[in-house]
């Protein structure tokens, strides 16, 4: 079974609310040296073995369904079940 | 400006309705040949550079505000600015 990992981020021009969300509560945890926090989307897509060109067809999953173009950038990996990484 | 990238998935056991929701709607876009979708989080927080133990800091913040233990696993890995890796 071969996996592709969709990672799915906010452009770095586009506000990420939940990201200083995350930020502004680091004082309490008494954390610092934090500059910034940035929260997207991991997808796992995993693959029949016997499935060709699941790059082209992950990508084309991406753009038509996991990411907004207007705001959202994406990246692949492929990832093999036995490297895992 | 050193980054530590947390990934946060669903435990394998754990349902997870979203990813089912997206597999549902893979044959409208004429994909074939996925098995599972799972989604999960990616959250980029970026140190200064003058901070030390920025991986044992990234767990404390993963495990306290990222990721909820009973449900979900998180992983953590350190980028740098250049290597970008």
């Amino acid at each position: 079974m071969a996996r592709v990992v969709v990672e799915v981020m906010l452009k770095s021009e586009i506000l990420d609310p939940q990201g200083e969300a995350v930020a502004n509560a680091l004082p309490r945890l008494g954390v610092k040296g934090v500059n910034s926090v940035r929260i997207g989307k991991r997808i796992e897509l995993d693959f029949d073995d016997s499935t060709v060109d699941i790059e082209s067809k992950a990508g084309r999953i991406a753009d038509e369904l996991l990411a907004n173009p207007v705001i959202e950038n994406f990246t692949l990996k492929v990832e093999d079940e036995d490297s895992g990484a």
